[in-house]
């Protein structure tokens, strides 16, 4: 586990069916919320549909070259239908649902991750599905109280990447309450002296690195533009009452 | 990891503070969006703090009962200060960053997890912290920005439950699209046939399984109060521009 690092090129080789429910088998023994088990997990193997997720995912290479694409959802929908089905009222079409589901979801992808490393898989996380969660729940048909949370690509690995840098421990440990008091550039000293980070400053023609974030990679108008967006999408599978 | 259970009894003994950082730097290798590892921790080892979390996790016993409390939550606020320190316009209070750092605290808190179980520790998640994050957020003194997302209490097992129930693969997961034909009663009927759940409901006086979570565990009206209040938290936070 310390040893990890994101991988987005991977070999033609197809995962087996048998290995993934494995995986999956372990992810679901995951932590969540009073074993209500609010999330499901669609499995892209079809090149068709990798080609229309794609572009919702800004083009990112992995969504076609990975044989395997999995979108984790937060899935009330299934446990409704359940309820309905139990003589039962089912009242999930709210926030704190969708939080929940959220949360399942991303325990379960998490520690699928875990164990696909372990098995010698490689994968990468793709943040791009808060961005246009709606557009991909409609190209996955997903139903009412479905909403796609993240996406893992995985494959076997074709790269063996650097590891990126971690900030230090006492940079996100906080002992008892908020150290609101710490030496923010001492903590980020290490980051911003690595010549990778010194080079992307220099690409991207500013000052500061801290810069290339507000500016660049993850600035303003998109950030508040996409907010907009996700609660829409959040309200539009009917999860915000 | 197909064996592993929630662990609520913990044995006397302390975790030192040596193998917590060694799980903390195998957890802050996960994935997390951007490198900016929008997330922090806060240790609770004083009894004092625990007393104060514990009514806002309704009392459950492993607060008090547990050597260590962990609460993961979403931060932009150490990020921020650095952009402030670096001539850089900080612009993270907003929805899609919340979600990226809840995100990012939820990875790096089930990596945890996993380490630990590896390790011999048991833990529990509390899903109440969704319910009192700014509570929560006042007694851990959290600066804006800063909102709680999940809590593990931490410690050597003192018990061996039985294996909770989970629902077959094929309720779970999906083929390149949502199949909304699943047949629900076959997918729940191992779960409802098993001698805990016909106890469940009986102690209860239901009917059904699925009657005893919505008229009580997770039912309409605590759903609704608690997602205003969650949605209030992160307002609070500045995480809603």
């Amino acid at each position: 586990m310390n040893d990890r690092r994101s991988i987005r090129r991977y070999k033609k080789e197809e995962i087996s069916q048998e290995l993934l429910d494995e995986l999956f088998t372990k992810a679901f023994r995951a932590s969540n919320t009073g074993n209500m088990q609010a999330y499901s997990v669609i499995v892209t193997r079809d090149m068709e549909m990798k080609k229309k997720l794609a572009p919702l995912h800004f083009n990112q290479r992995m969504i076609t070259e990975a044989p395997v694409v999995l979108t984790f959802c937060a899935d009330f929908h299934r446990f409704s239908k359940w309820c309905e089905a139990s003589d039962a009222e089912p009242c999930y079409d709210n926030f704190l649902s969708f939080f929940a589901g959220a949360t399942d979801a991303l325990l379960a992808a998490q520690t699928f991750a875990v164990a696909a490393e372990q098995a010698g898989l490689g994968l990468c996380y793709l943040g791009t599905t808060n961005y246009n969660a709606a557009e991909i729940a409609e190209v996955l048909q997903l139903p009412e109280l479905v909403l796609p949370i993240t996406t893992i690509t995985v494959g076997y690995p074709d790269e063996m990447p650097a590891q990126s840098d971690r900030l230090p421990l006492n940079a996100i440990v906080h002992h008892e309450v908020y150290d609101d008091k710490q030496d923010i550039k001492a903590l980020y000293a290490a980051k911003e002296a690595l010549p990778e980070n010194h080079a992307f400053v220099h690409e991207n023609n500013k000052q500061t690195l801290a810069q290339v974030f507000t500016d660049i990679r993850y600035n303003r108008a998109t950030n508040e533009t996409c907010s907009e967006k996700l609660l829409a999408a959040i309200k539009a599978a009917k999860f915000f009452k």
